[in-house]
């Protein structure tokens, strides 16, 4: 019989400040576009990222939860948090939108989760505030 | 290179009266089917509507949220908040369910979210209590 | 040695309707005073009940929690869950605001707390949604 | 008209102790694979249990949640609640995981809710604290 | 009789940038003293204000909560949402601590919710993420 | 002038199994007095301190919340996380209640943070579910 596929997510909070701004837009087209989001503000970003795979009978995970955290705090805890997001390596290239940040975390993520064993990333969601979040389900999404 | 897909979803909470009670059925049948939603009571509804759609690299966005939020305040909290769901037009013809608020929303916001762009709406959530929630996620979901 | 001093609150949530109205005012006067909440609407509502008092090495305990809860099923959730407030006896005499509510439950279950043993209730809060709360500490309050 | 499809997700809450172990791994083995879950611990472990289905115009409900929770009760609550999950016979031959947890009742579950209608489980959702959660979406899920 | 005292809390949150740096250190000093706040980072802060006063039975209330809120979005979230902190006019001359917004919001509003009534502001939360708060209850308290 | 008085607030989160037992009573009172909390179970605790004291001008901060944290996670959190409370130093010969863990936590913080400052604790809080929670203000508390 074949293993059940499921999938855990684990959660992170970190706390940064970002602007929305393009630099191909000039400052009142920044302002259109971005309106308040436009000025230098800040969030207690809560980032979730969900892996999918078999659950072999011998562990019953999916993946071990030590391994996928410790990979959230070196790839996003640490650069991310007590910073300036638009300043993050993470997103250089990048407007510090929600959706670009999950975007953004699934590059750097997937392929180091995909070393680690026959689990994927299956999701990143990223609350910027209690009023809502972004979600990313990959390259292949449609 | 095309653009990666990604969802946003934003949350609105209103405060609402209803009781579910359908027309077609006796006052018997009616506290036999709906127990004690028969009687009148109130919830805290939170309302999550989400939108995917393309993240073009100019705005980093799945649609402005300053769009969606104001859809769903004319269409969703004005016409709910503090009233009466039961008696709402949003509701006409339909027993106020979580499930049928889910899908009166959808068939209101999908083709205003779709005037605005090319992005959809995919999923619409009702919290009724921390309890749980409904999901609806259009005509074409099976 | 005294017995240590401690506090222990308990949560339960109903869902019920209501509306403010005074009774000696014109409904020009209660839409003018209540705004908004002289519409009938509903709420999922938390409340707390917390009790103060010794804290016994036999037990290690205030008060049964499952005294507590058995009052506040009784007297608080049965009464009021999934019906109108403005109707529930508890609420007779008294506009169903979030600060009378609290009122009422302390009058109401102070008296039995007290019959259990040595321990007091000490504060009655209210949630109606996630903006806020009331608090009513008894009548020796200042 | 085809009647649409939605899901109704219900949550319950109950308190168990827990550690992973595998009986088929020494005692270093475990230590090595479970980290500090090996050793004894517990969570309060929130579950959801999401059933998908046709919205009849009748009703507006996917699934009595009476029907729903009753369920939810007898068979996850009143044999988890206050005990010890890697003895629970829900969990007989597998290590407690959230996963298993999410798989044992889908298992137990998923026919009872199929007996009572055209509705059907579609996703199991773990929360073993604040920091994640596991989903199980059935054996036909890939 | 005298009529009852209680309290009513109205919530609000706002997102903005803030770093914690006096003036008055060097930077080796700053860093030493706030360690990662020196940095420039941000939040979503959540704040509760609270006041209590007499229930007059004519109205249940212990003050509108529709002139408290907006006395709270003029004076807090207008200025500071989706701003910087540090530049914030609230906050001239205060290095930008929760205690100290908490200590500035006080200030701003105690004498203009005087002047609404016979309540008076007894607390003031800030909080700056879900791993705690900050308090203040005046220049009585002690 | 002299320097204001607030309160800061650090919450933590541990996972332990615990199980409410008197070595003083048989198994049959042990069952009477303790109910279902007899039986071994668990908990995700979450735990608050609070510590008040003056804000000085120079900081701005009560007491750093660097120092309370590492207090909190080298006495409570590496303790106790993953474990079995009844077995943790911290509760020896106490029931391992919600009110004895928080009158535990003080007893060993409050010397601790007094000597780092002129701040002291004012309370410890302890959460065991969502349905409610135990105070302790301390010894001196009436």
């Amino acid at each position: 019989m074949s293993e059940p596929i499921a999938e855990i997510t684990h959660r992170l909070e970190f706390a940064a400040a970002h602007r929305l701004e393009s630099p191909d837009l000039s400052e009142a087209e920044n302002r259109a576009l971005f309106g308040p989001c436009f000025g230098l503000h800040g969030h207690n970003y809560q980032v979730e990222v969900t892996v999918k795979g078999p659950v072999p009978a011998r562990s019953g995970m999916v993946m071990n939860l030590v391994g996928l955290r410790a990979l959230m705090l070196s790839e996003i805890f640490e650069p991310c948090d007590h910073g300036f997001l638009n300043d993050a390596p993470l997103m250089a290239g990048r407007i510090s939108t929600a959706e670009n940040l999950a975007i953004a975390i699934w590059e750097k993520l997937a392929p180091m989760v995909s070393e680690q064993g026959t689990s994927r990333i299956s999701r990143v969601r990223i609350f910027e505030s209690s009023n809502g979040y972004a979600d990313y389900y990959g390259p292949d999404s449609q």
